[in-house]
């Protein structure tokens, strides 16, 4: 089967439907939205068997692995739902005391959504963050509507995900223009979605030419609009000399696991691993390369994505320093990517920049330092980035003080002896980072501050009682928590 | 006295100085935050009188004005500081229950400051809105340093307030890099700020264009920053029938009040007027037209303003359509603003694009509408707003419900029968609105919430209690409140 590009026509059709629609919805209880949420995942579970093949064929990920991120897309649903309904996300305040001269005051804020919002799937998160995953969940969870461009990658996936929303929009006798899907192989799709003044914000996960892209039209537009692009990240890991010598062999195992899981194609990858040259490094390269040798090289998503790994892993190969430590002993097919350590010393990587972003797939690079001056340099070198983890012992937190505090600066998850990779969906994740992890470092896309994303202030002034929305007005019939006169209270 | 522009090498050391604080400062507790914020008030009131005499001079308010002005800013800081202090904004989340494989969790998010910020004061509020006003108070509660551009409109009140600020930091023995204080009278300093790599996020309030160059500037850095511009608004005020048959003279009171304090040189100054045709509207032009009239003209803040209100003001009085209504009975001398209001019919105004803007000074405009229709049509082309006003009777919010709707999606602040001038500075409080309005609808300028423009969420994962910040300790030092695993507790 094939998708063709929605026409101009219907593109236009499809954003102001899903402005009409909003006028609706965004008037909806928060009651009504966990509803919706909730109806859309049993209807996803109801359509499991399909998506799962669908996506099996399309982006060669395992059974198994589809599975479970079907099973967290259900979660996402059902969590930002609930979350929404409990409305302390809200951070609803409320202001009635007399102000300074003696006046009387009666100000009550609340969040309300931004408007329609367009959102670009994940090629490698089929399920998870694509048509009906956490930027859609996010979306209508804070009282957006929603227009999905369906990944070029897994089409099929996609619209067997939208038509599951689609039925559970019209169970809950909802517009239809409050989820919309729309193909788009060429940019010109994005490119007329993002620039529509209907449209008023974007979500996006994927590469950072594609996200940054999308933030250039968004913000040359007459009136610059929020995007959300989770872009790039290497998600360097600091291992630092006394964790190292205790145990080269357990990290080695830790990380060869991490950086080839699910064939390296998580944006939580540790891409780079970063070590002070000694015995122990020694060690630790020897058994990463044990590692790998033993690896199967797997199907890569798609083609774009295999040649692209293709493409950047030979560069990086080709670098002037690199030096591979070592590849699977199987190789790889056509679309396959063969896991591959590579190794430079640090005096090398800081002098190539290119070799400072992000190989997506079974990829990763050890930098190996002369000393703790030039693994600071390596920390101060590299960009904004979703994780950054520390393997140390308690001396060496002592003793790298100031390198945890320069990665701090650069990073939304800081994680201490353990892998990026596992991504928990709770409301104490973060998964954001300065640019060009996110173009956006005050937001995340993981958990229910995510609906954040979406929602802004609206300060009501003077307004009675009964014209205001339930979390603000007096009697609080949501029983939600509230800022009232200064004192947190239900 | 001259203020020359500060030099290139200077500049350069401003920068690496505030980003060498940076280090030091963000890990100074809440209570340190606090302690600053409270010191830099304590020596603005030391300075108080030097201050407003300084003001007087430069910007032409009256002194009962600066006074009330210093007062606020003073407040501001000890507010925002208390607010720091107090932890609630950082939503501290703690997550340590298994997940659902059965692994161990222990995630801990709170608030980081961004980094290095530049303000960009405004030329209306000497003290409340630059130096030591709501953006340099926001950045430094929320942990980060500030580099203030002082505004050329006011310089020697800018160094005056940098110098009670520079002063607080030395007592509070922090360095010197927490704040610095430049010069730029030239565009060129404002850029190299804003874009140099180690500034972080920026504050702006004065102009649309202004505001708008500095934030295309950050989104076309290599890393592009938070920006957060608060720019033009035209404030509109719909004046609905029952209303406005009920109570002309009331409304043209109190609109021709607000339209002219502070020589309509607030960003809340409602510059658009609009009601339906009636015989109401009549009595009301002609309450309005009898109290414009008995105004008197005043200085402008300075020649810059009085130039622009001198042209724009021209600009919309000479477009076809527009009719005077009423000017003072007294002329303006050279750098007054002229009291004036004039009116068009809706259908001409919809035409013309160049009447939808702020007009900066004591100048509003009245549409009149033939029919709820029209009235509609002038609700949907209106841009974001940080305030729109609602004059309506019970009677007329049933009938106008689609009308109220509109508008909300447009604005940050939704008042009913009031005026917009007059912004209580409360956590209650929204000061920010859709673009133009500002460059991002999900943040605002006023209020404890203004901190959050200056802070990003951090994730520490698996780090020991004693290597954590305070917030996110076991033992809750703080006592604040926090989510621990889904339940909000101190």
């Amino acid at each position: 089967m094939s998708y063709s590009d929605t026409s101009h026509a219907v593109l236009l059709e499809t954003i102001e439907n899903a402005q009409a629609a909003f006028s609706l919805y965004k008037n909806c209880s928060l009651e009504q939205r966990f509803s919706l949420l909730r109806a859309i995942a049993a209807e996803l579970k109801n359509s499991g068997e399909a998506l799962i093949a669908a996506a099996m064929r399309e982006t060669h990920l395992p059974e198994a692995r589809l599975k479970n991120e079907l099973g967290r897309t259900v979660f996402q649903l059902e969590s930002y739902g609930a979350a929404a309904a409990a409305g302390r996300w809200l951070d609803a305040t409320i202001e009635t005391r007399p102000n300074a001269a003696g006046a009387a005051v009666n100000l009550r804020k609340t969040l309300v959504p931004l408007g329609p919002v367009v959102v670009f799937g994940a090629s490698n998160f089929p399920f998870a963050y694509s048509t009906a995953g956490g930027d859609t969940a996010s979306a209508l969870a804070a009282g957006c509507t929603v227009i999905v461009k369906a990944h070029p990658a897994h089409p099929e996936t996609s619209t067997l995900a939208a038509a599951a929303v689609a039925k559970a929009v019209e169970k809950q006798q909802l517009p239809a223009g409050v989820f919309s899907h729309v193909y788009g192989a060429s940019f010109s799709v994005g490119e007329e979605l993002v620039k529509h003044p209907l449209v008023k914000a974007v979500g996006f996960t994927g590469s950072l030419r594609g996200g940054k892209q999308l933030f250039d039209w968004a913000q040359q537009r007459k009136d610059p609009i929020p995007v959300f692009a989770e872009m790039g990240s290497v998600n360097p890991v600091f291992m630092l000399p006394a964790q190292l010598q205790a145990q080269p062999s357990l990290l080695a195992d830790q990380l060869a696991a991490s950086f080839t899981l699910g064939a390296g194609q998580f944006c939580t990858k540790p891409g780079l691993l970063v070590a002070i040259a000694s015995p122990a490094l020694t060690a630790f390269e020897q058994q990463l390369s044990d590692q790998v040798k033993r690896m199967i090289p797997v199907h890569l998503l798609h083609e774009g994505i295999a040649e692209a790994y293709g493409h950047h892993r030979s560069k990086a190969l080709q670098t002037a320093g690199v030096s591979v430590l070592a590849l699977s002993d199987k190789e790889a097919a056509s679309q396959q990517g063969q896991p591959t350590v590579a190794t430079i010393k640090a005096e090398q990587w800081l002098q190539q920049p290119h070799l400072h972003q992000e190989v997506f797939g079974p990829y990763a690079l050890l930098i190996a330092c002369a000393n703790s001056k030039e693994m600071m340099a390596v920390a101060r070198t590299t960009e904004g980035q979703l994780t950054t983890t520390i393997m140390a012992s308690e001396e060496d937190l002592q003793q790298y003080r100031s390198l945890v505090e320069c990665v701090k600066e650069k990073c939304g998850r800081l994680i201490l002896n353990g892998v990026p990779t596992g991504v928990e969906v709770c409301k104490a994740m973060q998964h954001g980072g300065p640019f060009p992890a996110t173009t956006d470092p005050r937001f995340g896309a993981v958990g229910e501050d995510a609906l954040k994303r979406f929602a802004r202030p609206l300060c009501y002034q003077n307004w009675p009682n009964h014209l205001l929305p339930a979390e603000l007005q007096d009697e609080n019939p949501l029983r939600i928590f509230r800022t009232v006169n200064g004192e947190l209270t239900r």
